[in-house]
């Protein structure tokens, strides 16, 4: 990924000096892309730090956690004050904030910058979500947004805020992009188990889906993987994977994050565990032996694939409020002052949730910063009422058929739990109180009671 | 707490010296209970330390976090080799952990003692989970068996493991907890919501229950609630408690250690997310006046009583046994070789998820220590499959009606998801392989795979 974006850097007239470990590879890079534009290759750290003009600007790309404290260790005794480094790579947003707070002290700017769209993007043109100071961007903004994604004009780069405020976004957007996946799988499980369809039937709805509302990389590139036929086998590549979801740690992250702030992230959550679930292969074997493996039996109707549809479209508008709150509530608790407009704007392109849907939410944010919950956007209301019908006869008809769809119906009893009136959580007050004096309020008094349960059951003030 | 647990040593027959930072809570309680038993009061660190024959047994009950630690550092000078201090708070276990080793370096006992059973508990017979040295527990096993709660003849304590294990059980203990109180708080509010009961009527209905398999404290105790009609406005008790659910912490932990570990703890998990999503006070404002609040329409059947106690029941299960799973895999993670069915004897009493059930947890892992998930043992298994209609209809009825029920429908995904002979990970695997290059494993080959989607689509073995 390094490379793909020193060459997206150079093919864009940027000077890039190059730097690797193992001289071989920036050797190749050199050999490989050379003529793509104007590379400086650098033999080591102090090679590349003399070769660059100040305030320098230097990208590290390598694992994070010990590798990247390793490089910059390396890096900041060579470097003078007002130059920048930026970490590309996907740290943990806390580790960011450690850096950027012992570079500051060092009057060095620290740039925690999420980069997402893999190889590809990084090559030709990813989404960027820089964190750090003004000062650091004020310089490094204008050479980003050259080689980031472009929608209509916009560069898919902003200066998202201080400190772990760019590490932070790209962590969310990965869970959501978990959550996204995970509906996707939901629906995809449905049509073939329930539905009765073949994988390639089903990429053809996913191809028809790509074409509404539902719009998105995600959605086209599921079209791609149901419809290829694995060579060997015979069948649909998708029968033959092992159907064990595995993942690299941001998902994780984010509900970890998620808890910290008290933020309700189910679809995340429920996307995660579900990986970790389908990966205990042999519990599920056991449970299989002693249960006997689920019979669905298929009930396939003329409505159930635009059903679907509705239900994955619905829930997936319950995913992205989700995540759009959990950053709402990291900035009100690290000041970063996000600007969630601007957070949609930039993952209109580039990013693996790319999505026409992502326009929706930027003019959602843009229209009303301080808008509740997605949910409450007239758009979105407006979608989620109208799929509101298909979304219960799908989870009804998956419950009853034993299908799995843990992202559907959390999203559904996360929907239906915001629009109660009352929640049974008083009843958890109450009990919180019985056994352990918690204490509870009122709605109709001010202050904090406790009932003197052992007692006579007459009501203190606390 | 301190004072109770002291008070209940005293009771045993125990000399207990007894030391607070405010000398007048020493003098209080001896004057109050000085009677008990043969307490020695200790001004300050030193004339505690100084009062107790060796090795000697410190119990600290303060605050978890830094309280403690500043407690620790104030006692560890004054102790000599082979001396215990055991710490009854609610530490994060890996603060235990640290805590253990520190101490084991000067040639002192730490314990991390879990206690459950609130104020009541700690005075009358609590359940303790204590982690730490073998060693240590010869000495303090006595003692804590001797105050602990007993059932059938057994105390409601064992060691649990060495270092941070007491703590970790807790924890698990209280996510459990979370989840028990959960999916109370959803039948409460299905019998409420579409049942159209009282809460009187549904405090007789959990009385009734009481009497059979959810027989347990959390059952009792929410017939005493419901049933207790508020002084002030004459209505039921938790008709007027705000419906906002508090939480302490350990859940979210719990949670989040679990995440650490890949074991999917849904149950806790929405539980968790309940509570924060029922103080979202204004959020749940604003989607009300945007959707209209949700109408339930009520559906009193006779079923229906009995259909929500046996979905209760089932999703119990569910959350237990991903507790226990959660148990597992840290024992395994460090190594500590708990006794799953130890921990279920030693909650059977004292501690606040207490109940007849965890008698059947017991005799599953007893006879079969390496049980694949709990739901596969004989008794639960059949449980479950009596259950499983009831438990499908009510959610399906919840659904339909708009009654969030995310604890029962995703313990519901969780039992389905593990019966799925296929799952749809393999789309999940197929999607990271297309934009990611993460490669996936095939179900007839060994090895790690990766189609060149963006090349001529063939297979190459990564």
């Amino acid at each position: 990924m390094g490379s793909n974006l020193a060459r997206n850097l150079a093919r864009h007239g940027h000077r890039v000096a190059v730097h690797n470990r193992s001289a071989s590879r920036t050797k190749l890079l050199i050999e490989q892309h050379g003529h793509e534009g104007d590379f400086v290759p650098a033999e080591t750290a102090e090679e590349l730090v003399a070769s660059l003009q100040k305030p320098r600007q230097i990208i590290i790309m390598v694992k994070a956690g010990a590798p990247t404290d390793a490089v910059i260790d390396e890096l900041t005794p060579l470097l003078d004050e007002g130059d920048m480094v930026i970490d590309g790579g996907n740290a943990h947003y806390a580790d960011t904030r450690r850096r950027e707070a012992a570079l500051r002290e060092k009057g060095l700017h620290f740039v925690g910058a999420g980069i997402s769209g893999g190889e590809e993007g990084a090559l030709n043109g990813p989404s960027i979500m820089p964190g750090g100071s003004k000062e650091s961007y004020s310089h490094l903004g204008p050479v980003l947004e050259s080689i980031a994604a472009n929608v209509d004009g916009t560069p898919c780069c902003v200066h998202v805020g201080p400190d772990g405020a760019g590490h932070f976004v790209k962590m969310v957007h990965n869970g959501i992009e978990y959550a996204d996946m995970q509906l996707i799988a939901e629906a995809y499980d449905l049509l073939l188990r329930a539905g009765g369809k073949t994988p390639a039937e089903i990429a053809d709805v996913f191809r028809e889906w790509n074409e509404g509302d539902l719009e998105s990389y995600l959605i086209e590139i599921t079209a791609e993987v149901l419809s290829h036929v694995d060579a060997t086998s015979g069948k649909a590549l998708v029968e033959v994977i092992a159907d064990e979801a595995e993942q690299k740690g941001t998902g994780r992250w984010t509900v970890q994050e998620a808890l910290e702030l008290g933020v309700p992230v189910t679809g995340i959550a429920e996307a995660v565990f579900a990986r970790s679930l389908s990966g205990r292969v042999d519990q599920r074997k056991a449970v299989r032996d002693a249960f006997g493996a689920a019979e669905v039996s298929k009930t396939v109707t003329d409505g159930l694939v635009d059903d679907v549809r509705q239900a994955l479209y619905a829930s997936k508008v319950v995913a992205y409020a989700q995540g759009f709150d959990q950053m709402r509530a990291a900035s009100k608790e690290y000041g970063w002052d996000l600007d969630l407009g601007a957070m949609a704007t930039i993952w209109r392109g580039g990013c693996i949730i790319r999505a026409r849907f992502l326009d929706r939410i930027r003019e959602a944010y843009d229209g009303s910063p301080e808008l509740a919950s997605l949910l409450v956007d007239d758009y979105f209301r407006e979608a989620v009422q109208n799929a509101e019908a298909a979304w219960r006869r799908v989870v009804v008809g998956a419950v009853q058929a034993g299908v799995p769809v843990p992202g559907f119906v959390s999203a559904l009893a996360y929907y239906d739990g915001l629009r109660s009136e009352r929640l049974p959580a008083a009843l958890i007050q109450g009990l919180r109180d019985f056994f352990g004096a918690h204490t509870y309020r009122r709605t109709d008094a001010e202050g904090s009671f406790h009932t003197l349960w052992s007692g006579d059951r007459s009501q203190v003030e606390a």
